[in-house]
């Protein structure tokens, strides 16, 4: 063993590079050496959406730190003294005499690299179906600057062509709005019933789907690619579907990542039942003088305490720095992650953490949802904008199992303020205490997350009984007899109702004075706008000794239905 | 003792009617009264700026639900089925016989109201400091509608006039950016020498400060006012301090509120240390059927376990909650404020927690301080602006005594990060493990109080020591002798630079071929624009085995002293 530590990172996006650096911090006298098999390093990976938009108008851009310095070869040597190898594959690695075997690229040279510590950040790779026409010229995938460079360059003016993304996730989502910025007639297939189907449930996802159909987005869900056809020249020329067929100039494959296992495979270390590489709360493999971090490897839920794969340019660099932490023997753990995730769609913004209702149903907790639809700033302010917040929250705990906030409004400050209580194991109720920033241009005096937990409090404790739009929408569709109380002014019936002879109008301040108008003896489901009124008149039912009762969550904002002007009747 | 639970409220807006009204949701057959000495209840007061600015035209729109219900009298009892008195003075409360007396004013009718439990939400009045003048036509308090509509009415049109506005705390930041919404000239007058002197540090109050004098605010600083002088016809003219005379069409006294405790103090009940109505956790007075919750009672420090008087909109809704539940027989406890607040200024956001430096100083913490200036969203992108994050964390327990944030950028969602994590009684650090929601539109990768989090990280296990802005300044004045390394690059030197003689310039790329120009037995603080670079060349630094070398804490950027541009040398 050399007296100076050495140290071989392999891979040079996110986590390689700052876990080298902060390596570098703590032991100066660290030799460091990060082997990359592509030219570029330390990019931000998720900005290609904003390069091939054109927002982003270098690849340096993307490789800059903050105060625009450019993250290269160079760089790495004379500012952080680390010695990079790019153009550089890692052939195999001998575990025994600890030594990185690799090959030169331009030079087809072999180097080997002695190492006594090694960190895997080899990161992960687009999925690619086997569909027939997968290999025409203008199919596209999107993981590296390069793939990103391809569709800027090689695809010619964007203007008016017709794209067809395949996979309406989170890359396929930014990505529609680059295309949609560059003028191009966007067309989206997506295998699941709803856009973000992994990540949200329908009825915040149907908000998303609003958003895309308001931007002339061709959505084709449910749908499933057979063929990609091109012509004589092997250009793309359309996409077939097992419903449909859809012109394409350019075509982006977006149906996710997996992580790259082949070397930690042929190394023998072993793999996570996610089929990532399983690592310790040192992020060390299952050799202890390996670690790996980033794309490559699973993680462990904080909500579960199970191993999940939730690849997240965030996590990896956080990795990177409990990997410096470990090698520099400082005992930092990674706890995990909570699966959060965030998206901007044209105006509408779209958050998530943990898991969402129908994961916690598959995992069979036993658990309420909440939905509050409410104005994310002093409703007095015109800049005010709708948010609608879902919390799936564990009966046993109280805790949190899943958050997802939609809408035009501030979305990623209560999500933050979802993540933050999950993280710290509090109950989910805490957060009606929390004493956070009010003045009227940020919130209400009462925050929508701070309303979304008194809900919460209130369903525990029995005294907001509710249904869910879909529990209502099925008892409909089975027949079921029931007054769906809809307790919103004339005008705001006349403007937007739900269109059901079960509906019966009675404004929330006529409804102490009209209890002759409703039998004791059927269910009653009283709803408003966002069931802030629908709640109230749940609660005056019951003082009156009406028992059959409960408010539909979430009101006519979040029913994810049909809907009509009532003038139109 | 009715059969029925008989609530008396004394106090129409936020704490009273929120109490009421879950009282009345919790046990329908409460009777309920609510007595108010105004007309209006149940608006929003924080709104009173923008009524004042006309974004919000009507006062009817402060006192609507989100849904645009307007909450008067004939709204209280017909949808929540309570009784409201309005312009209804409380005289006195029989504590033994459970009963308030009170006078109805345009009748001159005593009233007499028993009760079972009695909720005082009494609120503040605004100081009213002993001015020569100050009963001037023109002089203006701002807490009530009535207030606003008196400055909104009876001041004709305000462009091109002359305010002064007395106190640079939070209402008067405010009104400020309504009177320049109205086209005024404005100049505040201020005793401390910061901007929202109490709430915030200089390095922070410093940009608040550069932000009003960009929009042609005339600032004195450290200024008394000692007389408001006014004609013949009893109309203020101008007001004079002990600096100088200011012209005035209209004059804001805006330096703080008191609780108000009349009623309580004459009814015999304990008043805190604060000079506020104390109360146990559960919001109950020293007689048990008493509560009190709002701007009359002070709250206990969840930093230092004290009571303080912190009066905030947020906080009285809270109040009503707790009481409610208390009342109906639930065991809510109320745990206390951080002292959370939130401001804009023109295109500036400031917002604050906790304990100022100096207050930490005061109260004897062994604290560290961070300071984190860097961009709010990917910085790539263009529309990513700089915030600066301050942490005061204590070094015994590891967790935030206070925090304050500033910029032009998202400062509400690192807030209500800092908020979450002080209240959950964490670490601070565990704040870099929060699974935050990234997407380069919402956050950088590593987000700005994730990266703060690092930085205590390194300072607590003493791998980042450093000086504040101020520490430096005083060791310049004091003429100590130090190198003041400059590690940015030549170009960002020529922009703006530091003028002082200690000043050297090596730019990081540079240092590790440049360590003969620095010599080893120099005090060596460097520093770049944000001191990223400042932090990275001080572990270089070490590592070449210098060991008098701090950097300087957010760099270029935090300097609140002259800067001057390189190329005017």
């Amino acid at each position: 063993m050399s007296s100076k530590h050495r140290v071989v990172v392999v891979g040079g996006v996110a986590c390689g590079p700052k876990a080298a650096a902060r390596i570098k911090r703590l032991k100066p006298d660290a030799e460091i050496t990060i082997i990359e098999k592509g030219e570029l390093l330390s990019y931000a990976g998720c900005g290609l959406p904003f390069y091939i938009s054109g927002e982003v108008y270098s690849h340096n851009q993307l490789m800059a730190t903050p105060t625009g310095v450019v993250r290269d070869t160079h760089f790495f040597k004379a500012v952080k003294g680390i010695e990079v190898k790019n153009h550089t594959l890692v052939k195999c690695v001998d575990r025994e005499k600890k030594i990185v075997n690799a090959i030169q690229f331009e030079t087809g040279e072999t180097v080997s690299f002695p190492y006594d510590s090694l960190v895997l950040a080899v990161g992960s790779k687009y999925q690619k179906p086997p569909i027939e026409g997968i290999d025409l010229k203008g199919v596209n995938f999107l993981q590296t600057i390069e793939d990103a460079r391809k569709i800027r360059n090689e695809s010619g003016p964007l203007q008016d062509r017709n794209a067809v993304i395949i996979g309406a996730g989170l890359i396929g989502i930014e990505v529609t709005e680059a295309f949609k910025r560059k003028g191009m007639n966007i067309t989206i297939v997506e295998r699941l019933d709803t856009v973000l189907g992994e990540l949200l449930d329908p009825e915040i996802a149907y908000h998303a789907h609003n958003e895309l159909v308001a931007n002339h987005i061709n959505l084709r869900l449910g749908e499933s690619v057979t063929r990609i056809n091109g012509d004589d020249r092997g250009d793309v020329t359309s996409v077939t579907t097992d419903k449909g067929e859809y012109p394409a100039d350019i075509v982006l494959i977006a149906v996710g990542v997996k992580p790259n296992t082949r070397l930690a495979k042929e190394m023998g270390l072993e793999i996570g039942e996610t089929g990532a590489i399983k690592v310790d709360e040192h992020m060390r493999t299952s050799d202890p003088h390996i670690y790996a971090g980033g794309d490559c490897v699973e993680n462990i839920s904080l909500v579960t305490g199970k191993p999940m794969y939730a690849p997240m340019g965030s996590t990896a660099n956080k990795h990177g720095r409990v990997i410096a932490d470990n090698i520099c023997g400082m005992n930092t753990r990674f706890k995990g992650v909570a699966g959060t995730a965030i998206c901007k769609l044209f105006n509408f913004n779209v958050a998530r953490t943990g898991l969402t209702e129908k994961a916690a149903k598959k995992l069979g907790y036993d658990y309420i949802t909440v939905l509050n639809p409410s104005p994310d700033r002093a409703h007095f302010l015109k800049e005010a904008k709708l948010i609608i917040i879902k919390f799936i929250v564990d009966k046993k705990t109280g805790k949190l199992l899943g958050a997802q906030i939609a809408g035009q409004g501030d979305v990623a400050k209560r999500m933050e303020v979802a993540v933050a209580n999950l993280t710290s194991g509090a109950k989910v109720t805490d957060i009606g205490q929390y004493d956070l920033a009010y003045a009227p241009p940020f919130s209400p005096a009462i925050d929508n997350i701070i309303t979304t937990a008194y809900i919460v409090e209130n369903k525990l404790n029995g005294i907001a009984p509710s249904y869910t739009p879909m529990e209502v929408k099925e008892k409909m569709d089975k027949g079921d007899d029931f007054i769906f109380l809809d307790v919103r002014s004339p005008e705001e019936y006349e403007e937007i109702r739900i269109d059901d002879p079960r509906v019966k109008l009675i404004p929330l301040g006529k409804l102490r004075n009209s209890l002759g108008d409703l039998p004791k003896d059927k269910e009653i489901i009283p709803f408003c706008k966002i069931s802030l009124r629908g709640y109230e008149a749940e609660r005056i039912l019951f003082g009156e000794g009406y028992s059959n009762v409960r408010f539909m969550d979430g009101g006519v904002v979040c029913w994810p239905y049909e809907k009509v002007s009532g003038l139109k009747m």
